[in-house]
């Protein structure tokens, strides 16, 4: 099936079949530069009326590092502790206050969609969630792992790294190089045709 | 930067710099062909437990897709009229009955983490948000553009194409090769150091 996608088959390796959710890693850092190099890619892709209410907070410091693995699941906190780079990935609940910037040609979209915050909320969540496939992804463009969690205190978790309550987090990320038995024979997924009908 | 990233330059651009969301399409056809090869390398892009809500219904025949741009937004209904396929992505809400066999190491899954239903639907939702990004990808790793869509009546669609209760329905996604005049010039990003923060 490959030929019949324009990407080539080394990228599809790297992005999909060959990458995996790693749970241990080496010591290798991951840089600023890294990371920021695949915000400036992965920024392009798209969103409901141009929204962009992710948020990423990079957990570089020992002190912040012990504090999220307090809040994370007990099977989640020894890879959390360990991988080099860890991001909480958040939606901004007030992310629509940008959209008279980010989507010029239609003024009245943060007036007319977003007065109610379960609204706003419901359509920040989606398109964060949408913008974490993307951000996974483009760990993977790096040439890094990715650890995506989602098996933690997240209301714990807004309040000691947002405290605005304005934030929401999604999921917690591990980055870096992959380790020693850094996964778990890959898990089946649905067929084609138990996901896909034509009507 | 991009030399930053392992992913080589042409695929960084066909995935996220040169693609673009599309409004108008050439007639060349979709093929059931093509999106098999969308949905066999999204497949493995990773969610919570190897959870997979997501739900594609093409939409092929002439009456369903009238069907169809009667529900969507006074905006999206001409591009929907056009686009040589359009599919409507959505999250089954009972994905957890999968959980024993696409997440067989933790057989208690799905009877500790979904027995209620707003439970299950939030992380249904989000994680058939995350398939739903990789999936626009992986249109594009086709070669072929997306036109995703949020703005449609949601409910009426569940019930028009579902009629179970147990789907929602998250987007509507338009494919085709781009036509005349496809898209607007790209609206802004939010800049790096808008988005990432560190601690």
């Amino acid at each position: 099936m490959t030929d019949v996608l324009a990407l080539d088959s080394a990228a599809q390796d790297l992005l999909f079949r060959e990458a995996r959710t790693a749970n241990t890693f080496t010591d290798e850092p991951v840089t600023d530069e890294q990371v920021q190099a695949v915000y400036d890619l992965v920024k392009y892709a798209p969103t409901s009326m141009n929204m962009q209410p992710l948020r990423v907070v990079l957990v570089r410091s020992a002190e912040a590092r012990e504090r999220l693995v307090g809040l994370m699941a007990d099977g989640n906190k020894e890879k959390t502790a360990k991988a080099p780079l860890v991001a909480i990935l958040a939606s901004d609940n007030e992310f629509h206050e940008e959209l008279p910037t980010q989507f010029p040609h239609f003024p009245q979209a943060k007036d007319l969609f977003f007065g109610e915050r379960p609204v706003r909320e419901a359509a920040g969540s989606f398109n964060a969630a949408l913008q974490i496939g993307y951000f996974i992804i483009g760990v993977r463009a790096a040439g890094l792992a990715a650890g995506p969690m989602t098996g933690f205190d997240g209301e714990a978790i807004n309040k000691e790294f947002f405290g605005d309550g304005e934030h929401s987090v999604l999921a917690v990320v591990n980055i870096g190089k992959p380790g020693e038995d850094a996964w778990y024979p890959r898990s089946p997924r649905l067929a084609y045709d138990e996901v896909v009908t034509t009507v």
